[in-house]
Parts: C-alpha cells; structure tokens; sequence
C-alpha cells in the first residue's frame, strides 16, 4: 500500500477574542494513498486552501445560535474549509482519478471526503485560474450572485453600498452592480484597498472607514440621496451608521458581520427604529441555500471572466504553513482580495 | 353664519424624553359650521379620538427620518390624530351632511378636512360600535391584518410572539394567529393585561415583561423549540431577547418601537448577527401602503366581529379634555386595550 506523509493544520481548542497562531499547531500524519476496497469516499491531494470569515465562527465555543449556521471545528483535528483538490483514488461513480473539484476539506495535503449534496462541485471549466474556485468561482461567488441578484432585489439605477468590498464577496458584488447600472460605493480599510475599489473593481467611490471621523456623515457624503441597497459583510458600526442613511424601501443583505466575531460582547446598534421609519428590510442569508443555482451561476459568470469585464484579486501564500497567519490576517484586514494559499499546484 | 365654539388641545412646543400633561394646553376657538361657497373639502364634527403610539413620534423635533414616516406636528395647532367623525357640511361629492368617516382631524369638537387619497374612509357598516373605527376596524386593524398576513407570512403550526399584546395592535394580531392555528405568546405590562391575553384572546401563553428577571428565558420557557413569527411593537430588551430564540428563517415585522420613543438615546441591540445565524428577515412597514386592501379587510373581518370570533377590548376615557392623559398614558402602559376618548356621542 502507498502511504505518504500527510501535513495537518490542527484546531487545538475554542478560541475566546481574536485567535493567534499559536492557536493553531501543525503536525504530520500518515496516509495510505489508497481508498479501502468498497469504500465510496474520494481521496483528494489539495491544491488551493481558501481563507473565509465564517471560519471564525467555527473557532468559537460550540453554541447553538451560530453553529445553526456553521457547525463548530472539532478540537484535535485539522481545520476544515473550502479547497481546490485533485482526485487521487475514488470509489464514487462520480469522479474519478485526476478530477477536480471544490468544496470542504482538511487543511492538510490529502483528505478522505464524504460526499453529501452540494458538499463538492466538479469543476469541469480549466481555461481560468484552477485558484478562482475558491472564490470568484466558489462560495464567494456564489455569495455575492446570491446575495445581490436574489436577497437585494436591485432595479438599475439604484444606490449600493457595500462594506468589506475589496474582499471575496464584496468586489464581485460592487462589480454586479456597475453591470446592472447601479451607483456604487465601498468602504475598506486601507488606501491601497480604496484604491484598488475605484481603479480596478469600477467603484463610484470608496472611503478607508479607519481614517474616517465619522462614518454617518462619510456615508451622507456618498450618498446625499440615500442607500436602496446596503450589502453588509461587517456589522456593528456600520450598520448603525448605515441605517440612518438608508432610503426608504432599502433592502440590507446581510452576508457577514466580521466586525463582531472577535468581540466577547458584541456591540450595540442603536438605530434600529430607522427599520421602522424607513421601512427597511434586513436579510440575513446563507450561499448553501442558493447552490442549486451553481450552475446557472457559471453560464452567467465565465463568459464575463473570458471577456474580461469582471476582475478578481487574490491574495495567496505559498504552503501549508502559510494557511494560520493568512487565515488570521483576516480578521486585521490585512488581506487585500481573496485570501487562500497554496498546498500544491498539481 | 351659524358659529360655535370649538374647543381644541393645541401642541405648544416639541417634546424631549417623556411627554407631560403641561406639553399640551387645552384653548377654546370658533367656528363657522358651514364652509364658504365653492369649497370642496368636508367640516365634521368629532365622535371619538384615538391616541395612538405613533403620535409620540410626531412630537418629538422635527427629524427628517422620523418624518419620513410621519409628519411632526405643527406647534401653535391642534394635535392631529385618527378620530370617527359625521359630516356637517361638505363641499366633496363623496361626502353629504349626516355621512360618517374615519380618518385623519383634529383633536378639537370640529375640524375642516382636506380629503386626498385614503386620508379618509366612509364608514358604511353601524350595526358594529362606532368606537371600532378608531381600532379594530380603523388604523390598528388594518396594522394587524397587514403587518400579519402580508409582511410575517404566516403558516399554520407557526409559533408567534407578539409584544405589546394587549395593545390596539397586538391584540388583533394574536387573535389572527390564533385563527389560522398558530401558537401565540405575549408579553404585557400587568396582570390584568397577562389575564385578558390569555382569558379574553385566547393566546397560548403571556407573561408580564416587568416582573420577568431574564426576557431572553421567559421567551425560551414559553417558545422551547424558537419563534417564527415576531411581531414587533417595542424595540430594545425585548427585540435583542427576541432574536437569540427566533428559529431559522424567522419574521420579525417592525410595526413599532414604543419602548425606544420616549428616550433621548436610543438603546443598543446587541444580538444582530443573530439575523445571518438564524437567515432571520426584519421588515418594517407601515400601514399606509396597505390602504389598498381596506375594503377587502373589512370582507374578512365584519363576519367576524358579527359571529363573535373575535374580541376587542377598548380603553375609552370621556370628553375632549380627557384626551392629554389618556394619549400620554400610552406611553406607560396605563391604557388596556386600545385607547380612545369621547367627544361626542352623535
């Protein structure tokens, strides 16, 4: 039997505030690079790793209310997460030897996967980045195609702000709604970011909410007549200070509230009666719900990436090792664009 | 001429915190009851006057996002409220002498009234107490069926909480749940108001919010398995205690805020990412633009009434100079059931 040596990233224990390296340790494991007779799992090698917000909501005391979302990591094993994999051996009709595909594995070079519905997709489109599927082509993609198109109900012309919008989710949601003839802002936390907003993603504007004294008036600034459509990735102030701008009749899609995941007591927001004098609707969702829409997804979106008039950036490392400080710089902003890594180009 | 006196309570001056009996002065005026020739709006007089929560609103300084719900009153004039009225003279086709309606006046004996779409409705049905226009089948009864039927898209089986329970609003909304096979729970302010949600409108369960030690554990005493439908009258504690015990996919339909109206700054709610963990949909709303579906409300809930399933409470104090206590007890509670005065009897 071919056995190899299987590099691991391990969730050692709950994390309370914002989690360190330390508080993930990498080992090494053996794996047989063989599927047992019978078995109808597939065994992958993992290519690309992603690094998303909801995992710190997997890192956190196993509670109810967020885990009815995402189930919490299991202490002792590797991180789970979203990858690009290779198949090495399969015993589901499905796939076979040399397929690829994304969706949930170990943050380790092989994983055994079980496959359940929508756990994986086979990716049967390689003429763009192999990378872009734990993004532009994955869950995040799919995300922000939801999330606008389905939860924003967004008509031409309207006004669009988007929080965390030189991430995963929010580039590609600035850039839906330029292509729907919307008026659209930003807001990120670095220069760099807010540059990358205006002159690569076609953002009307952006503003760095670090520099900003006060982020209602930076918010009336962009938007004297008001927000229809607020696309939420980051919660607490924002959202108080969006509210107060909202137009009546606007729609919030909440998709994220990365600002709260680290706080041991969440902050509170004080201008809900605006939901009442606006009329507002808030919206929380999740991509999972929306995956029978994959592949209507993909018509729509690979023909925009072969044209050119959509644009993606990542931020990736390179290694295994590499996966604890990028998957932690997340919650600093220190990403700009996607971030994975890489555990092997083939 | 035929003049007369017309007694009036006048809002003098724009009201911070809690507003007191001396933020209203009661003046007595004339009035010619006839209009000049050629006039096209309706002079009546006035029946009964409902003191309604949103009227706080209209108090407080003129705010543009308050005001994009309702208008702030007009300081030196009469408080202008929903009332039951008969037609004196008319100047209207719609309208002859005799006629009564429901719709928006002021508080005074006689107002003039300006009439444009659906400011004003012709009450057609008598055989139902008079009073009723001003509640169950005015403003308040229209709140309900909308905000209940349209905005919570109720299912049999679903589990409801209303806050405010016993109010104009709540009570209705309760009795709707009720009818299509829902558990309901409230909340109130005493005893007496916990007695008659559970002996006079049949809900499941009710608990008094001011003796309750932790609100987030009566819900869960009372909702075990979660809410799916809140139907929201208060704001604040009860809505950050609201959304940790919602189930997934759960309603929350923003009729009102009245907790947060009276105070300076408003209270933070903290619970918010519990809108992406349960997919929760918040919807504010207001009354006005269901205004459509008044007739066939009426269809639906005259046989009702008529036939006994559904019961109204009413808390009806007596003269015009009743009217500053009786709207500024809503604001501790002190009404049971929806509160009206009397101005006239015909």
């Amino acid at each position: 039997m071919a056995t190899t040596t299987n590099k691991q990233i391990i969730f050692p224990e709950y994390v309370s505030g914002f989690p360190k390296e330390s508080d993930l340790n990498i080992t090494t494991t053996t794996i047989d690079l063989k599927l047992p007779e019978g078995s109808t799992s597939v065994l992958v090698k993992n290519l690309y790793l992603s690094c998303d917000p909801y995992m710190r909501i997997c890192m956190g005391k196993p509670d109810p209310l967020a885990n009815s979302l995402v189930p919490p990591y299991i202490t002792g094993e590797p991180i789970v997460g979203l990858g690009v994999s290779k198949v090495i051996d399969s015993g589901h009709p499905d796939y076979k030897k040399g397929d690829l595909l994304w969706g949930l594995v170990g943050w380790e070079e092989y994983t055994v996967i079980t496959l359940t519905p929508y756990s994986h997709f086979k990716i049967n489109h390689t003429d763009v980045p192999l990378s872009y599927y734990t993004g532009l082509l994955g869950m995040p993609g799919m995300t922000a195609y939801a999330g606008f198109y389905e939860v924003c109900s967004p008509k031409k012309g309207e006004t669009v702000f988007v929080s965390a919008a030189s991430g995963a989710v929010g580039q590609l949601v600035g850039q839906f709604a330029k292509m729907m003839g919307c008026y659209v802002v930003g807001s990120a936390g670095s220069k760099e970011k807010v540059d990358l907003l205006k002159e690569k993603f076609g953002f009307d504007e952006a503003f760095n909410y670090k520099e900003e004294q006060d982020l209602s008036s930076s918010l009336k600034r962009c938007f004297p007549e008001g927000i229809d459509i607020y696309f939420e990735n980051v919660g607490g102030k924002m959202l108080d200070a969006v509210l107060v701008n909202m137009k009546s009749q606007g729609r919030i899609a909440v998709c994220g509230m990365i600002s709260q995941y680290n706080l041991v007591d969440t902050e509170g927001v004080h201008n809900l009666p605006t939901i009442l004098y606006k009329r507002i609707k808030i919206q929380g969702f999740r991509v999972f719900d929306f995956y029978d829409k994959y592949s209507k997804f993909l018509d729509f979106v690979l023909p925009h990436i072969r044209e050119g008039n959509i644009t993606y950036i990542e931020d990736i490392t390179e290694g295994l090792e590499s996966g604890p400080s990028a998957l932690l710089g997340l919650f600093h902003g220190k990403n700009v664009g996607k971030q994975l890594f890489v555990v092997a180009r083939e």
